[in-house]
């Protein structure tokens, strides 16, 4: 969604956002990139570079996420190890010097950038949202020992978290198996494994989280624990502590884990795999474009010893 | 989980726990009934009545709940008309009078107590969700116009919200319908079907929860919407405002309906339907228990003309 | 699909047919009613009377059924004990008296008889599909034990039989219970509900049928046991019977129920839910159409604070 | 399941039996091998070999499968172009000389042997069911059109089949990507990815052929279509062709179709994919045990910031 205006010899002045951007504030440089394929009249938005993250004429405003708040406060009710950024970047007018312009108007080569760009990152998505399921298994299985439960108990429960995590990562490795080297060099994944894969990377996790909930019991669920300052509260928190204890360790540690799994299935740690790297409906488009109908339709007309051809019928009303 | 320490004539005193308590901000009586099915070595634990919420000896701590921060600032990031509460609610040694006391001692009434009581509330349960549910249709409609997108584009997505509000719902009240009336006067649900029930309280509300994200796009999902700090700066909120105009109606607008979804689907306003009412492994337990397992074989027997009978194997090992 | 010829004061001759219509061998008298909701140019069409099945211009042809050749053999191969028949009815001029037409024209009441008739028959099929269905836990029960495991082994898999069974028979009980009384006597089921209970009634019973198949191991799937023929050859009978024997009860048990199972999820016996009484799309119609889509986005426009109307875009391109 | 007997030098005599066995009658050698990991005291079994289809003591018995009889009928009723072959394979004292012998007694092989079967074969049949899953995929668009409808109106239920085909063979790719070279010079499929496809193909077909069914109408469905002999009956045969007739195409090709399906979704032409290669419950043992259930614990621990660790507790009662 960036606009370019003029530029001169030496560079190119931009104007737009990007909006929803995962990471930046641990990046040194923003990328921005066509956001469509564009056709002639959109050429001035056929547009690509990178700037430093402190370049002039760029605001970042971070997001809010779920339960940001207590990443501000003490205690264990928010995360301590690790965070989440996303962001907005706002280009009021910024310069690209030329050899930092990649694309200024070839509107043509803005589908091929797309398919590409989302074929790659649709493929490796699968690895990072399962990855992020890992810590939901262990962290499963450490709050079925604190409730008192072995994490045996939740065998089926565990293994499909992990079959669902195995999944989004081994069909992303299918896709990349199943792309093929560019006459650059460049190694690109296979687009309909790589889209279907979205799909799964959209959906899947949803049910990880479900059942890391499922095996947390109501103390991981929504509203279910004190915060930490009651926890510890001199009047009463003992008292709190008390009916937390159950199973094994301690009551902050069945308290900790009971958060970290709040922060990962209800909280600003959860797989952002719905709409990341655009939506599943978009990546239906692209696996049911990408369908050999008519090649399947003739297969089975041989097989069912069909031998007109069954057309489309003409729209009716 | 409430412990009953000495009494005499005029009443008891209680000492324990209730914890992951709903509503209980707006309520003026608490009601404390046994946990569980005991025996007569946990006789004591079989304690049931009721006492006025600001009794003396009982503590009543609030948990937290996801983003539950901004219920106490200004602007859309939280709900401004709505709210949820949960609590803790610590009894140490609070005094009952014998008129308020309805069981003390009495464990083998604790059985029939949890039955008939789970029984009901898992039918009613179901109505719950679906109220929830319903906002969440709407809610999707809505985001769908202000992103730009008449809401019949996502008709299939409606319709299998819709199923799964109108299953739990109607399931609640087949539920009823087969229950049947205590010689007391009292309905009672049909055990077998109000169990079955929670099992779908505990996993429908997900997919629509799910579906109304994947309507909804990125700004309703993790972390995709500035604060409205951000959004009403006068330096930048000028731009965050002109990106986020997309469909039907304001910026605001657009931005409040998806603040809306992201309070229903990830922050404080998810229905606590997992564990709400117990969990539904325990729903599982009582279905499978239910199940006329041996007239279902005999009937199966019959059709396929068997007649010697099939006994369970003898553990082996 | 009836057509309306000629008639006179006497009666009406009827042309057309009747297709795919389950019991027709088990009944005595043949209803025939409109099969859609009708406008005055399909007036011949509207059209609803009985006859008996052995009227004179009426064909019935009995269709074919998965493995029903089987029913005419010796053995344990098909179903001794039970039996499906469908057939294709065909009217070619049949007089029905004046007394036995019920509607001969009035077009504009067969809309009516269509919601009607769906919403009755749609609360009815949820108890049809689970009685099957606990035939198919019960065989589940039993293949369990032939194959030497305790039921108990499959308790997961048993319970979501059971549940899927309950589903469709109480979300029907619900239809029924939220439907109204008719001025003339009838009661009317929910058309909602029903049309509802049609969607799980085309799906559960699916998974069902998947889960009888993966307790019973490969002996009940597709093609894995010989035939009655084979299994008492002189020759090499002993040897399959040998082989097929394994946990309780004899060879011919198991095969007895294997054959069973094989009838109930792969043969004539499957219930034949998905498009009796109508397509789950067409229900998917009736649940859309009667969502109040607007009175829930007012509920969500109230709770998020909007006060303006968000229309629907004007259609585009 | 093969039993080892005597022997001498110049080779051994084997007996038991191969049961459930594919493609045999379209093999010409027969390789046997063990059935299990076993121990010292199996030793017996721990053979490998293979014989010719003809050797001397081996009885081949063909098994049974829907519908089977209709492939020795005229007419479209059973397929014409392809068919199915599953077989009991008896050995009763089979000789087989030593050339031809991989194993005999090695029982500390047997468990390798097995674990590096199941991976190669699972990985892989992932790819056999796309394919069927690929004649479902044009089957449906040709019955969509034959019953008068575009393929498109399907597109959703075309889309998710097309996903469950590419999520197998994808999947299956996946699993051989991340194999690994055995120092003999064969690959070897890593296993956890290919057991998580087992229980993939063993569920996922099971939605395609449901949705292929809901596209094709009742028509394909069971039991509802008449025979070729009485779509052929020179007295009604033209009334039930006049009925069957619909869209494109004419009545017989949409009867062929509507048979194709019926053979692939509830004939003998369904994928055997619930137990073939393994039932999904040993696949799912697979996949729980490969699971580095205390690793992924360690991961948690450290984002939660818990320092103590939690043992499985000790067995309860």
């Amino acid at each position: 969604m960036t606009v370019l205006t003029v530029g001169g010899d030496d560079g190119v002045v931009i104007r737009g956002a990007k909006l929803m951007i995962c990471g930046t504030a641990a990046a040194d440089e923003i990328f921005f990139l066509p956001g469509s394929g564009y056709r002639e009249e959109d050429r001035d938005f056929a547009v690509a570079g990178v700037v430093p993250k402190d370049v002039e004429g760029l605001t970042i405003v971070e997001t809010r996420r779920p339960s940001d708040g207590r990443e501000l406060e003490d205690g264990f009710d928010g995360p301590t190890q690790t965070g989440i950024t996303q962001a907005y970047l706002l280009f009021d007018d910024v310069f690209v010097p030329r050899e930092r312009v990649f694309m200024a108007g070839e509107y043509k080569y803005t589908g091929p950038i797309i398919t590409r760009f989302t074929a790659t990152y649709r493929a490796c998505i699968g690895a990072c949202v399962a990855g992020q399921g890992d810590v939901m298994v262990g962290a499963a299985a450490l709050i079925a020992r604190a409730n008192g439960l072995s994490a045996k108990t939740f065998r089926d429960k565990l293994t499909q978290m992990e079959l669902n995590n195995e999944t989004t990562f081994a069909m992303g490795v299918g896709a990349i198996a199943l792309g093929e080297k560019h006459p650059s060099g460049t190694w690109l994944a296979d687009s309909l494994t790589a889209h279907g894969n979205k799909i799964h990377v959209a959906t899947l996790p949803y049910e990880t989280k479900r059942l890391a909930q499922e095996i947390g019991g109501g103390i991981v669920e929504t509203g279910c624990l004190p915060s930490y300052l009651d926890f510890t509260s001199p009047e009463y928190g003992h008292l709190i502590q008390k009916y937390v204890t159950a199973g094994a360790g301690s009551a902050e540690t069945r308290a900790r884990v009971a958060r970290l799994i709040e922060w990962l299935t209800i909280g600003a740690g959860v797989p952002g795999c719905m709409h990341g790297g655009g939506s599943p409906d978009g990546a239906r488009m692209v696996v049911y474009g990408s369908t050999p109908l008519e090649r399947y339709a003739a297969l089975a007309k041989d097989l069912a010893g069909v031998t007109e051809d069954l057309e489309e019928p003409t729209r009716k009303k």
